[in-house]
């Protein structure tokens, strides 16, 4: 399979340039059969890391394009093959001729991920920095990004590693309690020592499988609540909140063609509110209809904006704060700039004073709308469990180690103890792809990457 | 404001990859401070059409991104400058933070087509060429897109060069006259010589204005209805054709995402199909309402294809030939395969007998429709005018060389007659952008172009 040469594009079509990608063996030859460089060399005799400019054209001689082409040679590349990038002109016409005459020339369609599958298969990364790449094209803020950076640079592999050692270090141990178990004169580690061993590994695998809810977080947005009484602001407060999360540069360059739906980052974490839509309606509606809506907006949200223009009575307090079980509630006293007579704080959580029309008070919120999702600080150098394939692995690798756990504490023979182990050990390497990941797995996740990754 | 370092996205977010232009005196320190390459080197110390591998890091030392740097040194690059592309992943959070990065290093964001206006103040390429790009970007069948690239390659322009030649020449023969009128010694080229070479010009000029004709039908696609009576099967006609019209290389690797509008496109070049959504309901609503629309259709095809199941009525062939007056008429006898009694000709049209069910006859009607178009293949080669503001200069130096044609019939005065010569010179210099073309010209044209080119 991997004797094939693939190509695809790259890019969207559309734009001013567009990249395609050609991989395989035949990459330099299938696309020198259609380029001619204006210095008349052919790729064949350039260096790796060296650009090319000339044309390209069909087997009857007609031109396709004015290119520019980069040459990667093995293991120099992306996929660890000979590749060949065509930068283009951006449009469908121009893609479509090129991957037609590229196909002419022996090349095939890249399947989904392909390109990365290779780069795996030839071990230019394991598993889970290439669904990495997938995470890094996807992230939409600073902590997503810099999470799908740490996983693609291999912090998390390591952190791997590192358990996969302390794992067989453990197995080494037991094993020597087996073979050598008859002679008295021998000293081993004793179970107490391998329990601490164990339970130290078992501690580390539960953090990394804790940090998914993080991760999850980050990936999907906190989602918050914004409740209150009609005509509260609970609108101007939202789309004070949105406004003022535009960067500057996306005004500017006409990239961002999505509508950002009602999140707002934060110091780089989303967050999402819900349900919102139908809290906006409400102002407009029947206090009732928006009541039973704003429950449901609760149920969903991590954080609740209590927004109240007055002091709540003792039975609004209770209703609210009975409603918010499980989740923070900021209390935000709204229209602070008309009117503000309040305690500090209401059901003992510290009130914040805005005003949504004028923006008085903003900062104060989003401090305290990020204390209140008290999600750590990212950098590139942290593991956080973002991928749910991994976080199943950690979990299995979690239940087999509480078997071995249970074992040792037990005194259980340390054959049966070591099968267990080697569950855990397996449980680990599904996560980079080690030894044994079956073609199911991969077209699993490989599938789910665009054609050109 | 040529001093200006520029950047840009050169690619739709949302890829596998991304493509990020940087443009002037200062684009190599700008990406220097942001780029580590991992053998070291800085880009100031690299040779030009050279790639680098390495990272991308802010202020503060944050990885951004893995990614590939392209480096092209003035004036051997698209805009003439230093030029940087960098190849990260195309994530729009990505693209965002590199831009924001180079702005901080002292780049702005580029305008819409700034990239190829710097190609075209650096003296790179004319006018009529830059505009050939975005013509290119833009071009979705083979004849547009042969003719944007014989426009780019500059055909076109050489043609104006030769023009320009020939109106100097006639301007250098006429001044000849005026200086030396007195010397009766000396000969002149006499007038009769003077309008056969204005003559020729003239008619050169007329050509160009009227390929625009046929420029305009490749660019927006020639207009064809299909008329007939109700269940005669026009939809089952359309689909057919429609359906015939699929590239391979489209379904297979998914970059066509915008849904193709009934259009077809026979040997590279593109027909349209009008109105007819509309005629497709007629055969579901009573025929009065069907007729209004078919007319309607008929008005604005400039072919027409005209199904029938049975001979029809000599009233019948005398309203559609004297509603299809100025159109081609194509007499298609649908359901061939089932009953098919006519004589060859209806109207002396040579009738097509085709089965819209079974495929049967519809290469002959395809060939028929071809024909009915009259287009030339086109060639990389071929100079054929699309742009508007082309055919307008051509249709301003049409009437000013009208002028000195009169001129030279009537004898009248050869300073008189130069200042009309030199009208045309400067019309066509408009094409090109010589030596006057107007800040608002420029704004007018590169502002359709799309940002990053």
């Amino acid at each position: 399979m991997n004797n094939d040469t693939i190509c695809a594009p790259a890019t969207p079509a559309g734009g001013a340039l567009s990249i395609i990608r050609v991989s395989g063996s035949g990459a330099i030859p299938a696309v020198d059969a259609l380029f001619r460089a204006v210095n008349g060399q052919p790729l064949a005799s350039r260096a790796g890391y060296s650009l090319s400019y000339g044309t390209l054209q069909t087997d009857e001689g007609e031109t396709i394009d004015d290119v520019v082409v980069s040459l990667f040679r093995a293991p120099r590349s992306y996929t660890g093959e000979d590749s060949v990038e065509i930068t283009c002109h951006g449009s469908r016409y121009i893609i479509n001729k090129v991957l037609e005459e590229l196909v002419r020339c022996g090349c095939r369609m890249a399947r989904a991920g392909e390109f990365t599958e290779r780069a795996f298969l030839n071990g230019k990364m394991d598993l889970s920095q290439a669904e990495a790449v997938a995470d890094l094209i996807a992230s939409s803020n600073r902590a997503t990004h810099q999470l799908a950076l740490s996983q693609l640079r291999g912090q998390f592999s390591s952190e791997l590693v590192t358990l996969r050692e302390q794992l067989l270090h453990l197995t080494t141990l037991l094993e020597l309690e087996l073979d050598f178990s008859d002679h008295e004169d021998l000293e081993f580690a004793d179970r107490s020592e391998l329990l601490s061993l164990a339970q130290t590994i078992y501690e580390h695998i539960t953090q990394l499988a804790r940090s998914f809810e993080i991760g999850q977080a980050l990936k999907q947005g906190i989602p918050v609540a914004i409740v209150g009484k009609t005509n509260v602001g609970k609108s101007t407060l939202l789309n004070r909140l949105l406004r003022d999360d535009r960067a500057i540069v996306s005004d500017v360059h006409g990239t961002t063609r999505d509508t950002i739906e009602d999140t707002i980052d934060l110091r780089g974490i989303t967050f999402r509110f819900i349900d919102t839509a139908g809290i906006r309606q409400t102002s407009d509606e029947v206090e009732q209809i928006g009541i039973s809506r704003t429950y449901s907006a609760i149920d969903k949200a991590r954080i609740v904006l209590w927004l109240i223009d007055e002091m709540p009575t003792e039975a609004e307090i209770m209703d609210i704060t009975s409603r918010c079980e499980g989740r923070t509630i900021i209390p935000v006293w709204n229209k602070a700039d008309i009117r503000f007579v309040c305690c500090s704080n209401i059901a003992s959580l510290p009130v914040i004073p805005i005003s949504a029309k004028t923006g008085q008070g903003l900062s104060a919120l989003e401090s305290a709308i990020l204390a209140a999702a008290d999600i750590p600080e990212i950098s590139a150098n942290d593991v956080i469990v973002t991928n749910i394939r991994h976080f199943e692995a950690l979990t299995h690798a979690q239940g087999n180690l509480q078997r071995v756990l249970v074992g040792l504490h037990r005194n259980i023979s340390g054959d049966l103890i070591s099968e267990d182990l080697r569950l855990v050990l397996s449980d680990l390497s599904e996560i980079t792809g080690g030894l044994i990941t079956s073609q199911e797995t991969l077209s699993n996740i490989f599938s789910h990457f665009c054609v050109g990754k």
